[in-house]
């Protein structure tokens, strides 16, 4: 038998892992609930043509073939998802008229792409996304309203400190026409490789590509490093002395939005929130509001939550959807936070007590313990085997169970502190913290062995 | 435009039918978390070679291709997974040396399958698995447990009555052999047809296939007629006079299973279970006990929930690791019955509240409002426009959003009845039914309109 390999770019969880995945995606679920969006899961393929339009020549896609059809219609003309947006856009225009707008949808889901995996990139990966999509028309502060759902997601899950980094292209844009950019896409390409190329190349392809001269291309060299975490940015920029009126439209949009994010923060819990003008979501259809996000001490990882605001997820000709949102890198931010244990559960098994079998004739003894503290909602196994205690107070040990219960004695054994006390199934309950696995953000101890 | 259509085979819940959906996979993941079975979840792809093992010549399978890589070396060798039971065989060999066993684990994840769709079956499918294996070896007392712990989970859904059916391979095939079947296995896929194609063509087959004589055929229909609700049936079978070992064992398993199962289900909620001959899961690969669920009213989908014992899961030339299991066709259940309305949703979003705004300029008092309900758990979302109130109540209305809020009077109204009271977001609480969506079971109304 040859030693079976994991498969590049397809991460799977063992089981401690999997606990983690399992809480971040129920924290994320129960805030965007708590917000008023309602799921949405989508089937995994679409077909081609809809996965190719808009030109995503950037994205590889997956197409299924039937191994067993005939040569000739061996290919299904379907491919896998490559995010969620595509198929969220297609859903709204396939049922527009049983929908209600503005929608709120959020869709925590599996997505493909069958590039060459590299740190943060996998083949097969799972997002959260969250967009609020109107009919024709969608307000400003629903651009707030994204920046401030996502960073109460940040705050309440036991990860590293996120900040959320927010910016607008019309700023950008309009910033770089106003120093001369003949090609403003072509400039916002060049600033979102600023983190990965430094400012000498950038500066170089702001004049190769973008059509400006050097002076204009240190002018979006100093936008790039205005950042503040609150509307001051906007005095910076104008003392930049750029005149351009996209750029006052954009200002103005982003001014409103942090301070509305400002507003709201107010003693909440919250992750951390600023306005950075370098942030430009290159290849992304965006057309005002954009945001990413860096964790700290995993920088190298690029943005584990990005989106922003489009003038048209969608149109079908009579109507447009104009829409804000955001997409959390589910896996992006946990393989590597796994990997590394900066995030840990304290046990890889749900059962919190495990009941002890005395002997296989009296199993139905342990049996209707189990039950018992299962009806209270104790997460409860019996062992498997009637095997000498010490073996079975192992089999818990090995799997992080906490308590061995012992039906003959009616008691109960905190295996961890090796306390035994007389308990009732009826009544007995553990302490909150080992009612059901905890997951925690261990200490960032670089001095740590391998 | 052109309309958007559904893709056959591959089902999509709208926002009902998606909390529907959410409360059972909670439903069956918080009964399988209970009885300490952790979650796993595999990659969705298999290298083709561990798809095609086992000869599984009727799956059909979808092979992954890339579409921007050169002709060569297009084909990935990948496939979609058509079940869960060959990614979690290959998962327990790969890191056998890091599992406790008996492993419990539990996978809710999409399969696929390139087949021509039919009532029932779809080519993108969700299940919930949960399985227990051994390393080598696995005592029968779990069989009950499998069928113990799906029996609470029907009995916890709000679904039609489910019962389980359940049978044991040894007994039948030692019978089959007993009255002179020379394929047992062939005499297995006849009996597992019964309810296709009717007696007459069985007995057929029985004789065509099996090598059986007309007379032993018609003991084997007998045998298949038998089913009771406990451990009688081991009298019935007896009292067709077939002298069998193998026949034996497996009634002797079969009494047990039943008996520890009768045993347990005594004064607990539980789905119905009777011992049922007819039971064979013609295809698969059981060695001992078999289950299948039937569906009060939709018995025309088949098997709801199937499974079984295999002696072998997976082996790897040191070990085998046997196994009990069962997998649930989540959306086998729950597109029939999500489609003809007998399982139906109080609300299609999660929304308790909405907070109206009266005036733009006031939008964040009611942003305040908003924070203290969703700090004590209420859903909450602010209405997207100062539009007149009527006209927010209806945004509400549409959405089946029960609460509306009026942060000026510093009153709640629920829009249902009418009622208005005062009320403080701090201390404020709705009754425990609207706190969120409700998922119920519908009355059969044969007579309904369609």
């Amino acid at each position: 038998m040859t030693k079976i390999s994991p498969l590049s770019g397809f991460p799977e969880f063992l089981s401690e892992g999997r606990i983690i995945e399992q809480c971040v995606i129920d924290t994320v679920r129960r805030i965007f609930e708590l917000h008023g969006f309602a799921s949405l899961e989508t089937r995994s393929v679409e077909p081609l043509d809809q996965l190719l339009r808009k030109g995503e020549i950037d994205k590889e896609v997956y197409v299924l073939r039937r191994l067993r059809a005939g040569e000739d219609d061996a290919d299904s003309g379907l491919g896998l998802h490559y995010d969620l947006t595509v198929p969220f856009a297609r859903y709204v225009l396939q049922h527009a008229g049983q929908l209600d707008f503005p929608l709120r949808r959020y869709q925590i889901q599996r997505a493909w792409r069958g590039e060459r995996p590299q740190e943060g990139r996998y083949r097969e990966f799972t997002q959260a996304d969250i967009d609020i999509v109107g009919r024709d028309r969608l307000s400003l502060h629903h651009d707030a309203e994204i920046a401030l759902v996502i960073s109460e997601v940040f705050a309440a899950l036991p990860i590293p400190r996120a900040t959320l980094h927010i910016n607008n292209r019309k700023l950008a844009e309009g910033f770089y026409v106003g120093v001369g950019a003949t090609d403003p896409a072509a400039a916002l390409r060049a600033i979102d490789k600023l983190d990965k190329i430094g400012e000498d190349k950038v500066a170089e392809l702001l004049v190769e590509d973008a059509g400006l001269d050097a002076k204009g291309a240190d002018r979006c060299l100093e936008l790039a490093k205005i950042s503040t975490p609150d509307a001051s940015f906007a005095d910076a920029v104008r003392a930049l002395g750029v005149v351009n009126p996209l750029l006052d439209e954009g200002l103005d949009e982003l001014v409103q939005v942090v301070e509305q994010v400002a507003e709201q923060m107010e003693g909440r819990q919250s992750g951390a929130i600023v306005a950075d003008m370098k942030i430009a979501r290159g290849l992304d259809y965006y057309t005002g509001t954009v945001y990413e996000t860096q964790l700290e001490g995993f920088e190298s990882l690029g943005s584990i939550c990005s989106g922003g605001r489009y003038d048209s997820l969608a149109s079908d000709g009579r109507n447009t959807y104009p829409g804000v949102g955001i997409s959390f890198g589910i896996s992006r931010l946990l393989v590597p936070l796994v990997a590394s244990g900066r995030v840990v559960a304290s046990r890889s098994v749900p059962t919190c007590v495990l009941v002890a079998v005395t002997d296989e004739a009296d199993r139905s003894a342990s049996e209707a313990v189990a039950t018992a503290l299962r009806g209270r909602g104790i997460s409860t196994e019996v062992a498997p085997d009637a095997a000498k205690f010490g073996k079975q107070i192992r089999h818990a040990d090995r799997r992080g169970i906490p308590y061995v219960w012992f039906p003959d004695s009616s008691s109960v054994k905190d295996i961890r502190s090796g306390d035994q006390v007389d308990a009732d199934p009826q009544t007995w309950a553990p302490p909150e913290a080992d009612a059901r696995p905890q997951v925690m953000l261990a200490p960032d101890n670089e001095e740590q062995q391998p």
